[in-house]
C-alpha cells in the first residue's frame, strides 16, 4: 500500500503540482494540505494525523518553522527538520550557524535600530545591501548606493511597525558577481545553475526571473554544499552561493525552494529525486 | 480679563513654549492641552470647554483635522480651519486644490498600487521623489535615482500594510534647487528663509537641519503666498517653495509649522505675531 | 452616440456587473476601470480621459476620495462628489457634519489614544461599540460588553501601528434594535429594507449576511434620508439607520454601497435607477 | 580584578539598576549596554568585546534571541542561552518543548489564519484566551467569552499586517485559578509568590499590578520548576504556573523576568543571587 505524504503549503504552485504527480511512481500518495487550516496543537494533531510523512513547503517565513515544530512533536517524520527550517527562516541565525561551522558567508551587521543602521553604514561604507532577517522572494532587499538615501529607506523600516519586520541585515554589496543556485535532496547536490546579472539590474536571483545557464559540477561548490548540509542536516534545500574573488560564499539557504528554474537549466527531474528520497526515508 | 487659548499638541516643544510665553503681552492666557486626552464628541466637548480659541498644533498627521472638525462643530474659533488642515494633511488634495486655483505646484502622480508606481516611473523617468501623501517631517520621502532600486523601495510601501500609509505621490526630482520656507500669520507673510542643499545630501528642508540664510522679500514669493492663503483661508502656515527654472512652485504647506529656523534666520518674533493675530480674531 | 461611464473599482463584483449591463438600455456605455492602475495626476488624467462621467465604487476607504478629488479637478462629472466621499469615508467627520445639520446620530467619542479610550469608557459605561473611523464592511467593529477585556482589545488598536488605523469611535451599544438600509439614487430613496438581529449575534448589517425583510416606506425614514442627502448632495448612497426608542439615528452612510440585499428584499431595479440618474445628469 | 558583565537591555529599569548595584559585592563590574546600538556581526563583535559575560535582558521579544545568538557565536558566556531565549520568546515552541518533555502545559491550538481560529473555537468552545505567540507583558492577551465577538477581535489580528504578529495561540480559559510566579537563578528556585485575581478582572499576572502574597515552597511547584530548568538549561527565569484542578501547568517562561513583585513578596535578594550565580559561572 502506498505511503502517504502531506505537502503542507499555502497553495499548489508548479513545484507542489510536480511533487504530487511524482509520488505514485515511487509508491507514494502525495496530498496538498493547506497550511491555513491545520489548527495544530491538540495531542493528536488532527489535520496531519494518518500521514506517514510531512513535507513543509509553506512560503510564509513564519508558518514553516511553527508547523514543523508541532508536527515533529506529534511524532511525524518532517522534511525539513524544524531546526533546519528555523535556521533558514532567520538570516542572522543562518549566517551565524554557518560562520561558526567555518563555512564562508558574506560579512554582515545585525541592524535592530536606526543606531545600529548608522553604525553599520559607517563600518561597511556604501554600497551596501539592506535585507530583512525574516523574509523571502527577495522582497525588501535593497541596494543602497548613496548614503543620502539610506536614512529615507530606513524610515520605511521604522514604519513597518513590528519588531520582526524591522530586524535587518546590512552587508557589503558584492558587485559584478553571479549567483549559483544549488538544489539539494537528502545530502546530495542534484542540480546547480548560475544566474548572471542581466544588464543594469543589480538583482540576479531566480525568483526575479533573470537569465540562467547550466553550471558544471564544481569541486568548490560541492565542498561548500556538503558543509552546509553537514551543519543543517539532510533535507531539501535551495542553497544560493555568491561567487567572489575569494571563492564562494553562502548567501542564503531556502528550506522550501522553488526549483523550476534549476530543473529547466539542468534537465534534472527534481520531483522524482524528492519522492525517491522520501521513500528511502520511510523504508 | 484675559482670553484663554488652548494650544492642542502632543507635547510642549520649542514653538508651544514660545506661544505660551507670548500670550500675556497680548492679553491672552495660553494653555497646552494634550491632544491624547481630549476624548471629543460629547455635545459639550468637555476638554476644550471654556476656551475662547483653539490653536491646533498636533504633529500627528491624523489628529489635527479630526480635532479641528469636532472643535469647530462645538462652536469654537479654531486655527487653522478644519478645511485648511485637511488640505495640508493630504498632499494629493493640497496639490490638486492649488493647481485648480492656478497656483504652480510640481507635477505629480497619485500612486496607490504597484501598477500605479510602475506607470509613474515610466511617465516621469528617473530621478523621481517618492513621498507619502499623509506624513510629515520629511519621513519616508525618498529620492530614487536608479530604476533598479525603485521596486525594492516599493516593497516597503506594500509592507506598510495599511492603505493610508501606502498612498504616495511620485514627482520629478527638481535637482539643484533651493527651498524657501515662508511663515504666514493670518494673511501676512511674516518671515521667509532659504534652505540650500548642504553638500551631497539631496534633502534640504529645515526639519533636517540644513544651512539656512535670510531671504529678502521677493514679489514672486509674496504673490504665490498670497494666492495660497487666498485659497486656504487666513491661518498660520509654513509654506515651502521650490525655486525652479520657471519660478517658484509650492511644494508643501504645513498647518502646524515649526518656526524656530525661520525665526532664527530672520529675527522676526513669530510667537508675538501669532498672539496678536489670535487677539485680533477674538476682538 | 452612447455616453461613456467609467466605473472605477478594484474589481467587478455583483453590483458593477449589473451597472455595466444596465447601461445600454439608458444609452450608456459602462466600462470597469481598475482603481489600481489609474496613476492620476498628469494634467490630462490619462486613464479617465474621454469618459463622460466617473462612478467611483472603490471599496478601499482611501482610494475613493483621492480618485474623486483628482477626477473632479480634471473637469469630469464624478459620482459621488469628492466632498461626499470624504465625509462618508471618515466616520467622525460624517457624524459631525450630520449632527451639526440637526440630523440625529448616535452619541460618540473620538478615540485617538488609550487615554481617550479610558475616558470614553468612563463617560459612556459598558456596553460600548468600538469602531475604526476609517474602515468598511463592519471590519474591526467590536462590541465590548465587559470592561476587563476593553484594554486587551485596545492593545490591538495600538499595535496596528499607523495613526489612521488607530483612530476610532466609541459609542453606546444600541441593544435590541434593528437596522434599516436605505438606497438613495440622486435625491430619491429608491428602496429600503430592514435587517433584524439574527439570534445571539449582535451584528446585524447586510454585509454580514443577516436576515432581511422588506420595509414599507415610512415618513420618519424619508425625512431623515432627505436631510442626509440635503447635507451631502445628490448621489448614490447606502444610508444605515438604527431604530431606537427615540426614533431613527443615522449610523453610517456608504458612498459605494452594496445593493444586492436591498434589491432582493424590495424588487427594485437599482442598476436601472442608477443608469437613468447618470443619463439625466449628463443631459 | 573585577570581572565585567554587560547587561544588554533597552533601558535601565528597576531590575537593571539593582543588578548594577549588586555587582561589586560579588566582585563584578556590571554595565548597562543599550541593545539598540550593538550592531553585532563583525568577527570581533565590537560593542560587547572585552566583557567577561553577557546578561541579556532585552524586553523586546525579537532582540534577545538574536543578540544571544551572535554573542554566543563570538565566544562570550551568555545568560540565558540563545536556545533558552528562543524557546521563551515563542509560546508555541515553548509549550511544545515542555509538553514533549512530559511537563504539564495548558491545551492550545496554533492559529495562523482565520480558518485556524474558527477551528480552534469549534474544538475548544468559549471561553478561550487568545494570545500572541510572540509578545510579552500580557499585551494583546484577550479573554473571549462570547463567540459573537471572537471574529471582530480576529479582524484586528488580520489587520496587524505582519505574519509574526498574526501568529497566535488559542487556549481554554482556566477560570478562577491563581497564578504562581517562580524566580529561578541558575538551577535554583529562589522565590515564588502567588498572584490572585483581584475582583472582576480576569487578568492576574504581576505585570498588570495585581495583588500578590507570599507562597510557601511547595513540592509540586519545585518538581515542575526543576523539570522546566532541566529542559531549558540553567539560567535566570520567571516561570508562571497556573493552579488547576489537576495541579500546576506552566503558562509561560520569561527569559528576562521582572522580579520586583516577587522580591517584595518574599524578601529574597534576587540581584545578589544573580550576581553570585554569574560569579560562580565565571569561576
Amino acid at each position: 500500500m502506498a505511503r502517504t505524504v502531506a505537502v503542507v503549503a499555502d497553495r499548489i504552485a508548479w513545484e507542489e503540482r510536480r511533487l504530487i504527480e511524482a509520488g505514485p511512481a515511487q509508491g507514494l500518495s502525495v496530498d496538498w494540505v493547506n497550511d491555513e487550516s491545520l489548527c495544530l496543537g491538540a495531542a493528536d494533531t488532527t489535520a496531519l494525523h494518518g500521514y506517514d510523512a510531512v513535507l513543509v513547503r509553506s512560503r510564509s517565513y513564519t508558518r514553516g518553522g511553527l508547523v514543523a515544530t508541532l508536527a515533529e512533536a506529534a511524532g511525524l517524520p518532517v522534511l525539513n527538520s524544524a531546526r533546519a527550517i528555523n535556521a533558514c527562516e532567520n538570516k542572522a541565525l543562518l549566517r551565524t550557524v554557518l560562520r561558526t561551522a567555518g563555512i564562508p558567508v558574506p560579512d554582515f551587521r545585525l541592524v535592530l535600530s536606526r543606531k545600529d543602521f548608522a553604525k553599520a553604514l559607517q563600518e561597511l561604507g556604501t554600497p551596501v545591501v539592506l535585507k530583512p532577517i525574516f523574509g523571502g522572494m527577495g522582497k525588501r532587499v535593497t541596494l543602497i548606493r548613496d548614503s543620502d538615501i539610506a536614512h529615507s529607506v530606513y524610515d520605511y523600516v521604522e514604519d513597518l511597525g513590528h519588531a520582526f519586520e524591522q530586524a535587518c541585515l546590512v552587508e557589503p554589496f558584492l558587485a559584478g558577481g553571479s549567483s549559483v543556485r544549488c538544489l539539494v535532496v537528502g545530502r546530495e547536490l542534484v542540480g546547480a545553475a548560475e544566474f548572471a546579472t542581466a544588464g543594469t539590474d543589480w538583482r540576479n536571483n531566480a525568483a526575479l526571473g533573470n537569465h540562467s545557464s547550466a553550471l558544471a559540477h564544481d569541486p568548490d561548490v560541492v565542498k561548500i554544499v556538503d558543509a552546509v548540509v553537514g551543519e543543517l542536516g539532510a533535507g531539501i534545500y535551495g542553497i544560493d552561493l555568491f561567487r567572489t574573488g575569494d571563492g564562494y560564499v553562502v548567501n542564503e539557504v531556502n528550506h522550501a525552494p522553488g526549483f523550476r528554474a534549476v530543473a529547466g537549466a539542468t534537465g534534472v527531474d527534481i520531483p522524482a529525486a524528492v519522492a525517491a528520497y522520501v521513500q528511502e526515508l520511510l523504508a
